[in-house]
């Protein structure tokens, strides 16, 4: 039987792949903390559920492909929030911030086509690209400089004929940064310069911990042409499992091409897009910051428990609520397993995502680890604490580097 | 600006292209009824909007990228009922029948792959397999002979190396035939000698109007490693804006493949997953009857109102709610324009979608029309009036042949 090359070449996701290993641990009663998956605890808005309670009709239709009008209005307003000019013509909903990227990668990418993508990156950027046979020529970041982005210079000499767009998780998943006011300018500078796209993933907007500092790629006034935004309520309003994201730009050529694609699959949800309206329409400001507050005090118990691990390489995070930390040890896949089956305490064990799914070659990172910090705090204390003592214990430690 | 060839290569639907014409006579104050869409106007049943009301949960978090077992249950157990042994370990649930079809194609494909078709088809088949750079071979039926395949040496002389499945839809969208219990066969008996598979689309398996003849793909025994199921509520519950359908197939080397596909999107909406759970659980059978003798009824008001029309070349539909039609006119896109434009009665026009979109050369099925029969009964023989008298007084209408 034969399946694609293009098919062959994904991966199982590294978030994923080692469950059956937790589910073994758990099958033998032990407790397993997840530091390898971004589902945050915090509870949805009664909004959301106040809408589908109410919400009835007499046929379940297709809905207008690019969204219905009041969630575009509602979607348009935030943005005009924050000094960033979308109108709800701009705005196609889309299943999830997913589809958004995999809209934004067909558009631009033909076979061979390049993305500049800051490495390490969420590892369905691979999937995207890798099905549509684009490829991602990474821009080297690393856990000693904060994960920011090299000298303009060196972002320049990766640029060729091929790239059709830089591509950024800002606040990045799964780095924890987020780009300064300079950076955000360089990138669409040189998008101007050379002709190219940028596809800002701005999913965790609101997860940023250092305030007046951070910048969307849609406050560039003379990119908005250039900037294609990628948004999602998975995390802003912890309704991941509602599928409700979307792909703005102001660029008329550019909408025509995302018409095209939506058509393909027809609509969205409906009584998903009537309860995502009503979050923008009724969530108290409120919200938002507290469930900040609490992910700031997460991120310091994290950064706080990273540091007590000796030879960690880690920086502090400053948004989203995940961090890659590079450990003094052979592997992090074998690390994750032997934790899983070898070690706990009280019958308590950890997980985390490996590496080296986050990079374009999966032979890099192989020492480093994914971690999110979507537990309460006395659980992240505990999770932090196993890890720390594993990695002491891991019979493949490596000696720690003066 | 560079925009990817693929998606330069899609077209905008045949199924909406028209629209702003008929958005044009609204605002003339004219009713238009729409022939162009498949969208049903039966009510959806009360456990979808029971299920939804009582539903509510603390987070709404991702989902197994799988599906829900409850739901992949109760779909084992609807096809257990007419003796498809598909288990909950064989249904991956999807983003509508559209996303299961656009996995099929990047499973099977990479670019320049071949899959056969029966022409006339979905236009949306284009639009999956152009943006994977696959190629859709037709297999050539027309309205004189129902619709049904050709011989089977001429099915097999299309068959090349690069063939990768026969792509059917059964019953069929856009012309109204299902395929013989032979023809079935055929196929499956091909697929195995050719060492190829079966994508059967078969959303429209209860919209069946010949007792007893109807065999699913599912049902042949020796082919149940290589067909490919495809299917969706949308139509069966009228619940097109819900977005469920699913792909289905008894082969654990297939379905890793669909599970990194999961992956890469992460999850199906919650809601949607239990509104669509209770439809399958609920739903009595006299549903399914009504609304199939609703649609006979109107099948046969569509089909007597054709045959009224002067040098209309059709078949009597047996299935879906569809069928496509030959007129005497030199272009079925420039009448359908005047139609919008330039003719009605007592002020109520007709809209329907130009059939060369059905074909994989848009030279193709240029007088031709896809009429869905989605409207009521009393609508249904005014559309088709207006039709009638429209073609009649159309300036391109041509001679017709004796």
């Amino acid at each position: 039987m034969h399946f694609s090359d293009r098919i062959q070449a994904l991966k199982i996701s590294p978030i994923r792949r080692l469950i059956p290993y937790a589910d073994a641990a758990k099958a033998q009663g032990k407790k397993v903390y997840h530091l390898n998956i971004g589902q945050p605890d915090i509870k949805t808005p009664q909004g959301y559920f106040d809408a589908i309670h109410k919400f009835t009709t007499d046929t379940i239709a297709y809905q207008p492909s690019q969204g219905i009008l009041p969630l575009r209005e509602a979607i348009a307003n935030y943005y005009q929030g924050f000094g960033v000019p979308f109108e709800p013509d701009d705005i196609y909903v889309t299943c999830g911030g997913s589809e958004a990227l995999s809209f934004a990668v067909n558009i631009l990418c033909d076979p061979g086509d390049e993305l500049l993508v800051p490495e390490p990156f969420y590892a369905n950027y691979n999937t995207f690209t890798r099905l549509s046979l684009a490829k991602i020529v990474p821009i080297p970041t690393k856990a000693e400089t904060g994960f920011h982005l090299p000298p303009e210079e060196v972002v320049e000499s990766l640029i060729t004929p091929r790239t059709r767009a830089f591509w950024v998780s800002h606040p990045c998943n799964p780095t924890g940064v987020f780009y300064t006011p300079d950076e955000v300018h360089m990138l669409c500078r040189l998008a101007k310069k050379h002709d190219l796209f940028v596809i800002a993933d701005e999913a965790y907007r609101e997860f940023v911990y250092e305030a007046g500092e951070y910048m969307s790629f849609g406050q560039v006034e003379d990119a908005h042409d250039r900037v294609i935004m990628i948004d999602s309520v998975s995390k802003r309003y912890s309704v991941c499992g509602a599928r409700i994201g979307w792909i703005a730009i102001k660029n008329k050529e550019f909408n025509a091409q995302v018409m095209k694609l939506c058509q393909g699959r027809l609509s969205v949800s409906e009584i998903e897009q009537i309860g995502v309206t009503e979050l923008y329409r009724t969530t108290p400001k409120s919200y938002l910051q507290e469930v900040n507050k609490e992910y700031k005090m997460r991120r310091d118990v994290l950064y706080k428990g990273l540091k007590a691990i000796d030879g960690a390489v880690c920086h502090e995070p400053k948004g989203a609520f995940y961090t890659m930390v590079k450990f003094p040890i052979d592997s992090s896949e074998k690390f994750i397993i032997w934790m899983l089956q070898n070690f706990d305490i009280n019958g308590e064990t950890t997980m985390a995502a490996p590496g080296n799914g986050f990079y374009a070659d999966p032979n890099k990172g192989l020492d480093e680890m994914r971690i999110a910090y979507v537990l309460k705090k006395e659980d992240l204390e505990k999770a932090l604490n196993i890890l720390k003592h594993a990695i002491e214990a891991y019979p493949g430690r490596l000696a720690i580097k003066a």
